[in-house]
């Protein structure tokens, strides 16, 4: 189970939800860095469950420890392991799910793959696993806005059919995004999604969302351009988050509908700064799989919570056709809670960009460092 | 430039539009395989540049040549190495352009990343660099048919507006898909298709489109859960493919408007086979990043071709404002060409899943392998 | 600092001497596995400090917990997670050293790489570290011994002037070694190095030797034959491990001063077993970088250890000559502990040839499985 | 067969002795570098058979074009793509050899691990692969000169029980090594040497020997302290070259006789240039597997090539008993061409690692970049 990521700096993330602890490995970790463990716990926070009432009751605080790669406060250049336990795992309330495979759960798919899986609270599925690289891509974030001075902002921007379709006027602080439960920063939508998370909650049921983001002030130069193509990179990493069943970088499927006179992004001189820019950015702030210092625009889909507390037709292990109903605490909507996590995938895929152009093209880090 | 892929079928390509040939190597390659040219040289030929009047008319035969790997007609586990002579290279005819960053290419992003550029058709960001992906998933595409007996087949979906949007009888071969020069396997919607491609050609215009896939008799227990989840390293293969802007699997964004009580994939029982199944496949074969049994659905989308014969504002390197009009002989649109690379893309990453999947799991392959 | 290894068994250790815990994250798993725990017990007890009046006399107990990765005393695929505390630390004994370069030790090179450091107990390139591989290569191990049949044992061959060079006979368990402190299966010859590492501890001082192994049992057909020979990656494996300065595979340097009539190594039938063997052994089991069936045969030189309780010049970080003696408690001889980290090396790398072997050859896995 | 090496300036060889070409194709190259094709012409002429008498009598030019990554005489940041064609091969010289395992070659390794072989010059495993080694060397050494001004030189040290065994005014340029044919820089012992080789050849025999070399103004902070130690990863390298059977790094097998005392590089500070250097250097240029900024220092041991025109008993692939002697056209002495290739591997070697610490610190670039 290839839990790792990045050609050098390395993240590898450990830990169940039935287990111990929860963690990360992150290596290919630069010394003399500054260590700032309040801004890791602030985006773990961010992330973890219980926080209102549109997400799980399940309360964890989830305190993070370190226990390696760090000495009086700056990074030596050894692994950083970061450590979250499990205070809050309640082995015997999934004694009943022994056997079952939940739908449209990994159950079934890691029974069928490892031949031998743990029934307790998605085990290795569990969400609970995005800590490991949230603690990690707030790391990447603090690097990324000292010596770049990039931005990471995400956003929910629909859930179910409620489209706040933000793509003006775009949210300039994580506190903007925060201001409501639903993390959606046009406050008139917010209302009406949480209207209908709290509806779909009521009955016992889930409900999807889309999520955008914005990455601003991304050097021009970053990505490598055939397989670890910027867009691929950010897509996968995006994708490999629990529950994510779609894509977008740009003008993403609409852009299809579009001729080539009326989707390119014509170059001009931007007089006060000298810099090449683009008029508009269907592009998404990247061609050819490099960023062109324009925003980085992506939107991602993110599929309805599996576990509802209705009954459902499914078969155990036997195996034989059964009936199951969750019991347990869980968020009838993942989206609030996704908006970190996908901001630690978009930040880990850069850092790791900036860290590869400035392997090959030391000059480059001249011209681009935040002075 | 990073440019290979898999963690054990590995495949590097190379080359430029400019060189004088494109190739890839093939690394992680059984010994004792029966290595079938045809097959491999059959997928280039539905790649190929000059086809029909849909695409370019620069005539390409894209004839493939192995430089090792072989030896009397099977593998010997050493690396395969494929190349693809550039016979039709005028690199005279880009003169104009070698100062010039063309709109929405990626001219302006590789100059400011590695300071010296080719502007010769593209150089590395021509689209003749997937030669080597399809060259290397015909053979993992050999590979899967034979051992697993997996079947993978994409289409054109849309061009522009015109959406054939077919989610029910999906195309069962790729002589069903090949029967008209767009590649898409709905005659009607195909008319229309070519109707519109020929109406932006005529203008010098570009037109986008969509892409679907479906890939059958994958097993369950393909794709690594965390970082590696099959559909993220599906949608990092596509997405790496030029012009793509978006990628679903199963319901994608369409599933975010769902609820968990309707868009849950139920299990049950086959009475025929003992086989564990869904009765339906929003999921898009897999839960938890591995596949399911079910067949894998996908969704890409495509931009209009960047290269239009009209004229737009841009600029060049010194830097400063100016016009441009592209000569040359470009698609109008890039969909029916892309759609064996898409399929090479999902084989590639089918066969590396594969062959970790019997590292690990030895007995699984027991289970599995076509009989 | 990459600290990872494998292809596919993937292993990576964090932690200094410092820190709160050392440990190692192991990926690639297969699931299904028993694990035994008490098997890593007893191969972290071989390493661990404190056992016998030739090594340090800072006891640690080295007590294993496992994090990840088990379920019921199975594995499940995740990544499994060991970690040791550091219980004995006592960061103020090494206050005197916090800006001394200590000679032959690695606190000059790990400052001027990563330009701030911890002078605490060595904490990174403290030996400290292997306990990870330790860990890591006594599962690898249990593997190994249960599906291949495979006995990996090493021994003190020599300890400073003194060489057993036990080249015949060679000891056929671990019992055998460690039935004395030096862990030399030739009484005589351990009597006399226990006696030269007496005798050297006496006045402060430390002394060098050498190890050697031998690897039974390994099926012909593990190495990747090129980069990944399984010669280089013993090597590498080996060489990696703090105070080794030289490698040697079947005739090492000796075999230089051979003729090839007088070196090759002839084929011939076994008559009983039907196999393909060799009269003599001087390639040390492996030809062309892939093993061939007949024992693995490796010899490793240990320089003495650095920290000596005398007066040395050097200099410190201001930069300016100093002169320094070590407190502290240290190994005269790291050889005997050494045994069981050069064993783990080596395991580590079968395991994942023989991963890797399977991925690409699952034939070749019936033929060779125990049965 | 992983054919790949380096973690970022990453080469990967392809071809065999029985096909049409051998090559390399090097990816994550800088733009922007001059790229002096003379230069790796340069070390593979010196690689090249033919050479004189002490080599095998085939002539081989081995001249290499470039098939991708430069334009107009620089680098594009495109993989490399370098060839070399096969001109001298002549297959049906070795049908007798079709069923039969040479004695001490890796025939029978291959086939047992592949299951289908090429019985043509070795295929995969002749010394023919290194060319691609050599070449991606070349351009690794001009790297390394152009911007660290690093120089490293490798001789023959030794044939047989022939040692110069040179320790102390070692060869300062490539020509006082090439200066005769054995390419050892002490005349009278070089004199030896070639007698020892004409003696081994007269009789149809061959010899082994050991190489040495010296690396010079490596700057300190290169490797990575853990499994990618400097010393571990040019071990790999350089025993990875066909027939290597040893790697030493400083004092070697030999220090292991020292004590602390005798054997620690004590530390001063050097007046004139203010830098922190040591008196002797047994640790021969790393500690804790990072450069110390002291000269590498390695030696190499290399068995007597495996090929001779003598009848040796052996098995075929019935398998069965038979006799064989090869015909065809050998080196008695692979010593004189392992030179170029010994210094390549280190090269490659520390080019990687130099990009690597550019990678996590830019800031330590800035001091050591050559002026």
């Amino acid at each position: 189970m290839p839990s790792s990521w990045g050609k050098i700096f390395r993240v590898s993330t450990f830990g169940e939800s039935h287990g111990d602890s929860v963690g990360v490995v992150i290596d290919g970790v630069p010394g003399g860095l500054q260590f700032n463990l309040t801004e890791i716990q602030k985006d773990l926070t961010r992330r973890r469950p219980g926080q209102n009432l549109l997400t799980t009751p399940r309360k964890e605080d989830d305190e993070v420890r370190v226990v390696s790669g760090i000495f009086e406060g700056r990074t030596i250049g050894s692994p950083i392991t970061l450590i979250v336990d499990n205070k809050n795992h309640l082995s015997k309330d999934y004694e009943n799910l022994r056997h079952i495979y939940r739908p449209s759960h990994a159950d079934y798919t890691y029974h069928a793959k490892y031949g031998h899986r743990s029934h307790v609270g998605g085990a290795r599925a569990s969400v609970r696993e995005t800590i490991g690289r949230v603690a990690a891509g707030a790391f990447a974030r603090c690097i990324l806005e000292e010596e770049l001075g990039i931005q990471t902002i995400a956003w929910v921007d629909s859930i179910g059919d409620v489209f706040a379709n933000i793509t003006d006027n775009l949210p300039k602080s994580h506190e903007e995004v925060d201001a409501n439960d639903v993390r959606c920063p046009h406050p008139e939508f917010a209302e009406k999604m949480i209207e209908k998370i709290k509806e779909v909650r009521k009955i016992g049921d889930s409900i999807g969302g889309t999520i955008r983001a914005v990455v601003r002030n991304v050097p021009p130069g970053l990505g490598d351009p055939v397989y670890d193509k910027l867009d691929g990179d950010l897509g996968r990493a995006i994708l490999s988050i629990p529950a994510c069943k779609g894509f977008e970088i740009g003008s993403g499927f609409e852009g299809t509908k579009y001729t080539g006179s009326t989707h390119n992004d014509e170059f001009y001189l931007e007089a006060e700064t000298g810099r090449i820019r683009t008029r508009t950015n269907r592009s998404g702030g990247m061609q050819g799989g490099i960023s062109n210092g324009e925003e980085i625009l992506i939107r991602a889909a993110f599929k309805p919570t599996a576990t509802i507390a209705k009954f459902q037709n499914t078969v155990n292990d036997t195996p034989e056709d059964v009936q199951m109903k969750a019991g347990g605490r869980h968020d009838p909507c993942v989206l609030p809670r996704a908006v970190p996590i996908v901001e630690a995938a978009i930040n880990l895929v850069l850092v790791d960009a900036y860290f590869y152009q400035r392997a090959l093209q030391p000059e480059w880090l001249a011209t681009w460092k935040r002075k």
